[in-house]
């Protein structure tokens, strides 16, 4: 009964959500703060009668605030449900082994792989540098490939690239498709944005999910020339028809007109990523230069697993990777001031 | 740029979905009466602040709903982001052409081609019977096939095959999947649920896009065995950890526990249908016999586009479809009986 598609799937594992007990869940980078004021006033008032109709197809309106916010235009734009359906797209419409392996970090967001089985797409993975920051000239350096996808900041280690060597990646590979996924862009890490213009085959997602405190809601886009806009509506359309559900769509809108509440709390959470980052050193630990909503980092003497089962104990949710070079370490995401007090007294008892 | 992959797509035409100029909109089976009221208690007083936080990816309190409701396990329930979606994973997980084509009637839900197409999934269609109806029993004579699924009542024709038939065929077809697409049953077709415990390779999909009046929030749902439910689940983590959000969880589980509201307004649409039928009938349009929220209709002497555009200059949107031997035919969604009066008007000086 079983396609061979299926059974070449090796799922990704998404960080605990625990539906029962509470936790001090800093384990999947979601934003400590509610959301702009303002969607509650949407959601006061909301006719709910419709709710009974299909949303935009196109998306629209939301897809304009988007533009004019970054300066694009509206068919530049392209929104999904969540950045994870909209990096599927883009492997789908994208990359394939005609030219040779897409190319990503060895560590990195852990779904690309996933991605690649599923639509078959013959991969290699770039080591880290050893300070474990992403090697860009290393991307350039591979004779074929058919795309680059990686995340600035890169995750889970949370290290930043310049612009200026995606820059210079960018004026080196231009017959295939070169993703940045800038999902924690915002909180300090110059984005790749302003290459736009000249180079047709970059493209730029973001999520809604951590600096925009929208997790909840699903929603993803990303800005890219016309033509590889087209490319993924065609994608979309061969897949769903309406991926992006009427709430999301308004709620986003309301998000984007609102840019003054985001700038404060993600200056809060930078803020609040510095302090504690200096506290985790000064008891001892190594803590990587995060641009990121959360920290990567390790107690020298003991195990990342046994970093995070002590911290669960202590009812605190942290994410462990169980993977060759960074096995020691955990990512600790960034909570409010209260929470990472907690889990500082908690680091201290381990 | 561009993956082979995308240069074997064509898309999937959604109905029209006007945002400027208001039409009385006939042409995406939506209904025409608000979801329950419970919806809009919900709305006005939810913690906007639980929008910061993933939704349940397991969705299992809406699941458990779902499963109580039709009296099935909740390991027996999946929920996707609209049945579009779930058909799109129904398709990847189970349908290629190891065994053979994938089987669908001749007309049917014109995405069904589109998902062959995104997965490289051969297809054979199977003629409708001179009177429009699916031939179920050709399904089963065909000798190697990949797996079956076809709309019961079938779409755009609105006419259904009695449960009986798909049971013949469940009988005679056990070893790939067979996928019915209840999308309008509850307009008053016999589902093919009853027959679930006994067939293993049964999928019965569904939607809250027709009758519970919930298109804006995407959710699909399907009731199958425990070890399909397991391969929905490795396909959709292997695409999106989260393609439901928390609003359309909380908002789908509000909804399945008012089924008295719903009762009543799905047995105002049939009542419509009826009346509807009879006078479209008195004015000597053919009108096949619809136990959908929707008819599938040819006024004699006029091609189907141009009842399609004359409707449209009228301000009435309805559904036509430029193909073989139903391009004579609009399909008209049942709205409010107001509208209806509105469209017989407008019918009338055709």
């Amino acid at each position: 009964m079983f396609s061979r598609r299926l059974l070449r799937l090796t799922p990704y594992t998404a960080g605990e959500q625990p539906q029962d007990r509470r936790y001090i869940k800093l384990n999947t980078n979601e934003n400590p703060y509610p959301p702009s004021p303002a969607i509650e006033e949407f959601l006061r008032t909301v006719d709910i009668g419709r709710l009974r109709l299909y949303p935009d197809p196109l998306a629209l309106e939301l897809r304009t605030i988007i533009a004019e916010r970054y300066g694009v235009q509206a068919d530049e734009v392209f929104v999904a449900n969540g950045s994870d359906e909209l990096l599927s797209f883009i492997f789908y419409a994208f990359f394939d082994g005609e030219n040779g392996d897409l190319l990503f970090p060895e560590y990195t967001y852990s779904f690309y792989p996933v991605y690649c089985d599923f639509y078959g797409i013959p991969y290699q993975t770039i080591p880290l540098l050893p300070d474990f920051s992403v090697d860009v000239k290393a991307f350039s350096a591979v004779a074929h490939s058919s795309g680059i996808v990686f995340p600035n900041p890169n995750a889970p280690t949370g290290i930043a690239v310049p612009a200026a060597s995606i820059h210079d990646l960018l004026d080196s590979y231009r017959s295939q498709v070169v993703a940045i996924d800038e999902a924690y862009v915002d909180f300090g890490t110059e984005s790749a944005l302003k290459f736009h213009g000249e180079h047709e085959n970059l493209i730029i997602v973001r999520t809604l999910s951590k600096s925009m405190s929208l997790a909840g809601i699903r929603l993803g886009f990303s800005i890219q020339s016309p033509e590889l806009t087209s490319s993924l509506f065609m994608v979309k359309d061969s897949f769903n028809s309406y991926p992006v559900d009427f709430l999301a769509q308004k709620i986003a809108s309301l998000a984007f007109r609102d840019p003054g509440y985001y700038d404060s709390i993600t200056r809060k959470i930078v803020q609040t990523r510095e302090i504690f980052t200096a506290s985790l050193k000064d008891l001892g630990w190594e803590v990587l230069p995060s641009k990121a909503n959360f920290v990567f980092a390790r107690r020298p003497g003991l195990e990342g697993e046994a970093v995070y089962e002590r911290l669960k104990e202590k009812g605190i949710l942290v994410r462990h990777f169980r993977k060759g070079k960074i096995k020691d370490f955990v990512r600790i995401t960034i909570g409010t001031d209260d929470e990472m007090a907690v889990l500082l007294d908690a680091a201290k008892g381990l």
